[in-house]
């Protein structure tokens, strides 16, 4: 029996007892014993919830309890989780938590507490929501020096440039739509500025590579300045755009990472992801890509991911799971503008005009087009080539192409 | 220091081999020390192999060598390699393999026999090649009770029916090209009716419901009946042709368990796998669809799982995997006669016969059909349903709609 403390009683919160509660004749069988649901933490009262006799309100009634083992974190945000995240690891107890922003910014420190008191820190729903990505990619594919990772890790950004692509919507239209079907926030700085995407791929880099990767360090773009044009000329010659996180393998032991919006071929897996999907391609050295496709948010999904850690734990509460980083360094995260690429370029400019800077150029049409607009995927150059090439042209929009 | 002798020295085996040396310094960070080939069982030469020292053609050497703690086998088949890994698990090593048939006809006993010897019995690469799957499923979606599986399970018909369905070659050159591409055998029967997607999904059911499912169970039919006429009709109502292994959860514990040709929508992701790559899907009742997609066979692709799982060993001999599943037994697996969907087919009739017999029916075009040609799409139902109504009807192909 190991017996569960779940800090807040939000959407994965709430999802995490639901599925402990519904799956656990089959929870009980592979953790080897039950996994039992003590206290729930929240501000507010439930008196309703099936979970209402678990309510606490005070952390410490928690902490201070030697019989639970381990503490799901879903509280979000990184301070109050923080606090109590500190202190249930001080406590002895392994955490588990979907709170991608804190791994993000006190991951290597709390990785470190986690071993310096011998329990687990475990955050798979973090990345993917119930996509299995970070223990895949520290166990199944440890066989593997890891070139790169590519992912739509957004599904709020990426519901968005779907209904663009599909039913022709504007950003705005399309965010609207996204917040009245709840897949957006009232605020949704953190997703479409591309914040919870940078958040994710510091967590992929930091696993593939081994150093915490802060979300400060990585060039991070999101997709308010993708137009209907700009979905019309990608669609013209076979692409969508996608915002993708992206991070690579450098040399002496250097990480490049950023978030932009891209363009990506029909012909790529990743061109399909469409809605509120996410999906990572690793790439290894032995393995060649590998995609991970799944649910990146919502109750349930994210709480498949969460209770899969707390089996982990329960199955074998003192192992090395092998998630450990080293701490991160100013230096280590090197810029994107050395990676060789093509773009796609729109512009205030005639297409002979763009030829005369950019050279070989594949020139890109759209119905309805003003005439002095030219778009254009270049042939593969850096950022600083490109910018040198395209100097006193008046540029709308600059995506690479993945 | 975990010393490891490969058996074979194959395509796989080399791979293992290639890798463990490729990527030595990664892998003994992550399995918390370096992994040796001591021994490559053989009963060619490889004198200018670099790992010409290890060769050895007696098993008993490395049977009776307590230094050997992983016996990697890439034999195949299931005779020599079940007489050797029988051995090697009774001499207390663990095994890894990447043999589909020997799981799937003695996967159970060989389970029972590592656990009585405390060791383990993994074979990660036995399905969808470098794909994480097998330790994907038992692990990251403990949490989940299985709804079922789909998958993409073999690349040498993914191989001829993408060829098919976008370069319009026939079966028989689609085949001849794979052949000569080396992505099939002189003798393809294995691959093209369907025996190794069958394996397979013996595997995945097996893992997913906890009782050995035997291939001989499970209703298999491969591709070779599909033809250019079939793939143009699925082409025009937005759909591709794919050969998938499925096994779905049943009441009272059954499992039903089939290999056929489907339709598949192009918004399905799995529509969009082509070439040699495999996918699977697996439905959790908590996480929804996710997708595991990437190169199902190939030397390094099908090495890389098989080193994580060896570094799964070196990091934790003596760890329970959460891999063993019980007996089969004879009435395990049900007829997928029940299971309700749309169907495809292909009838020397007319569209009003067509609809005579089968009443609400999507009609298909393709050109140059012959007169007496009728395709079409059915209602949702069942196989007897169908076969009740197509009574008396030439029916030229029928394969179910996913």
């Amino acid at each position: 029996m190991t017996k569960v403390a779940i800090l807040g009683f939000g959407t994965v919160g709430s999802g995490v007892a639901e599925v402990l509660s519904k799956n656990s004749q089959g929870i009980a069988r592979r953790a080897g014993g039950e996994i039992q649901v003590k206290y729930i933490l929240d501000v507010r009262d439930f008196p309703d919830s099936p979970f209402k006799d678990c309510f606490v309100k005070d952390f410490s009634i928690i902490e201070n309890d030697p019989e639970v083992e381990v503490v799901v974190e879903t509280i979000g945000g990184a301070k109050v989780a923080l606090e109590f995240t500190t202190r249930a690891l001080k406590a002895g107890k392994s955490v588990v938590s979907s709170n991608k922003e804190l791994v993000a910014t006190h991951g290597y420190e709390l990785l470190q507490l986690a071993k310096a008191n011998g329990v687990s820190y475990l955050f798979e729903a973090s990345v993917g929501g119930g996509i299995p990505i970070l223990h895949p990619l520290i166990n199944c594919l440890a066989a593997n020096e890891v070139e790169q990772i590519t992912g739509i890790l957004n599904g709020t950004t990426n519901y968005i440039l779907t209904r663009m692509i599909k039913a022709g919507l504007t950003f705005d239209q399309a965010l609207k739509e996204a917040q009245d079907n709840g897949y957006a926030e009232k605020d949704p700085t953190a997703d479409v500025d591309g914040h919870d995407a940078c958040r994710k791929i510091c967590i992929l880099s930091a696993l593939a590579y081994g150093q915490h990767v802060y979300p400060q360090q990585v060039p991070t773009q999101g997709i308010r300045g993708v137009t209907l044009a700009d979905v019309a000329y990608a669609d013209s010659c076979g692409y969508k755009i996608k915002l993708l996180g992206r991070c690579l393998r450098e040399p002496e032991g250097k990480v490049c990472a950023f978030v932009a919006p891209h363009l990506v071929s029909c012909e790529n897996p990743l061109a399909g992801v469409e809605d509120v999907f996410n999906a990572i391609t690793v790439t290894g050295n032995a393995v060649g890509d590998v995609m991970f496709y799944g649910r990146g948010a919502g109750k349930l999904p994210t709480a498949s991911a969460v209770v899969a850690d707390v089996i982990e734990i329960a199955r074998d509460p003192k192992a090395d799971r092998g998630n450990q980083w080293g701490p991160g360094s100013e230096d280590l995260v090197v810029s994107d503008d050395h990676l060789t690429s093509r773009w796609y370029v729109r512009a205030n400019a005639s297409m002979d005009q763009a030829r005369l800077a950019c050279g070989e150029i594949l020139p890109l049409a759209r119905s309805g087009a003003p005439a002095r607009e030219a778009a254009f995927l270049t042939q593969p150059m850096t950022r600083p080539q490109l910018m040198d090439r395209l100097e006193g042209m008046e540029i709308c929009s600059l995506f690479r192409v993945l």
